[in-house]
């Protein structure tokens, strides 16, 4: 049995070296422009993507080396989306793993500029990867897809359509969450395995919906139960801006059999796969637990 | 001797062709989010990326069907920084080719998530060229670098930095025209060159860095002497807002002798290339005497 948070600080360790080293070297002028960069990407934050692509590079037999750029691509991707999701006009955060929201530092001009930074520096990390070959290139496309119009984007879009909308349904809340959310998750964990020629890609597919959905059902009932401190954010701004969610559409108690059923289902799908399964199994168990 | 409104034409419309294909088939959901993308993509605009591309590739015996994919990809950044800039905390512009400006039809966050939604699919389109080679690889890398936060994203970032800086020197105007107009123009220019091997490579990124501050200035100018009938856009913003531009450095006069010599440099450029450059030379006048 793995002792699970060392693994976890391992992975994210691994993955931090990586990401510090890409800050120091970042070098843009003007200042303003790679100040507000690194501020975003050394906010902390659990780094869950990473992990997740690392943990299943070990599951596969892919080594870190191979990974690590196509972790530091997909943390500057959810990076952007966090910066250009906390804005006034999207979902107006002042708040940010416990510090100022980037547009609070920065102002806003210089938040939307420092989203589109990432975002096009990821993609110049990405092209770099490309190089490698045609595996390479298909997990850059597929990174970039589940970022994209039909991914993740689509999910901010909707997301902030549905905003005041007291009909959405259970379809809606789920094509929110599983594109705003679920999207880049799959994303982490089908990369080792398009690297490897596909190995286990649909299972590891549906595995990252169901983790995506298990985030986004527990942060759900944090918004509700957890404090300020553990969460980093404001908290009750759903309920406040009558926003639907899971809570919302099911009730807490209802969110909380939901969500143990997604784990359930987590656990159900890793039992399909060979393998040394063990921490990932555990990380479905974390994030239904998670108090932040 | 070309007729080069014809052939300028012949041009944009091979590329609109593809632009249109393109927008028919985008599909994503919400709604609002594909009519947002379409909505700036098919504002018009003179798209003179694409057609310096495709003149390039003429050039230098390149065929269009090479280059039109990488001529939508760097059009679809090219709109993306003008649904961002045109934002009221960036340069706050309610027109854009005569038309009110994406956030003005679709509000802010939709209009964030559009620009998000245009770069991302630049790098989906980009990332489909790459199987076909390491010059398609190089080609979509430059691009990303020129659009980047060593590219167009630092420009912006100055541009902003000093909006209201009444000390901005020659240096930083330079560095600011050279980032956020000159660096797509050179994207534009190169792409074709970087397909066959690098052939006036750097001519060519020289011309694309010249080309850009013709039309930087030559905007400068239009700002002060141009119609709304013919810009399509808000004048007169740059001296009320007390911004920095060549006007203010050099005086009308000044700009105008400058923006000659800048024409008469890129057809010094064009003389060092072997091969028919009649359209390009005709290129580089109509920039400078252009009145929209």
């Amino acid at each position: 049995m793995i002792d699970f948070d060392k693994q976890f600080t391992e992975y994210r360790q691994a993955f931090e070296k990586v990401l510090n080293e890409f800050c120091s070297n970042l070098d843009c002028k003007p200042q303003i422009l790679s100040d507000s960069l690194k501020y975003s990407l050394q906010l902390g934050g659990k780094r869950v993507r990473p992990v997740l692509m690392l943990a299943v590079g070990d599951l596969l037999g892919i080594e870190s080396g191979k990974l690590l750029n196509f972790a530091l691509a997909l943390e500057l991707i959810h990076t952007y989306s966090l910066i250009h999701d906390d804005l006034p006009e999207m979902d107006n955060d002042d708040y940010r793993r416990g510090k100022p929201s980037n547009h609070k530092v920065f102002g806003i001009g210089n938040a939307i500029l420092a989203g589109d930074g990432l975002l096009n520096t990821a993609y110049s990390i990405l092209l770099g990867e490309c190089f490698k070959g045609d595996n390479y290139i298909s997990a850059a496309k597929y990174i970039c897809d589940c970022a994209g119009i039909n991914g993740m984007i689509s999910g901010q879009s909707a997301d902030l359509l549905h905003e005041n909308d007291e009909t959405v349904d259970l379809d809606t809340l789920g094509f929110i969450y599983e594109n705003k959310t679920s999207k880049l998750i799959m994303a982490a964990l089908a990369v080792p395995s398009i690297l490897c020629g596909g190995r286990y890609f649909s299972e590891l597919k549906f595995l990252g919906k169901e983790l995506g959905f298990l985030f986004q059902y527990t942060d759900d009932i944090l918004d509700v139960e957890g404090s300020f401190e553990n969460v980093g954010k404001s908290l009750g701004k759903d309920s406040e801006e009558g926003k639907y969610t899971s809570v919302r559409l099911y009730g807490l108690d209802g969110s909380k059999v939901t969500s143990d059923f997604i784990c359930a289902n987590c656990i159900k799908i890793l039992e399909g796969i060979d393998g040394d399964t063990d921490f990932l199994k555990k990380f479905a168990y974390y994030v239904r637990q998670r108090t932040h």
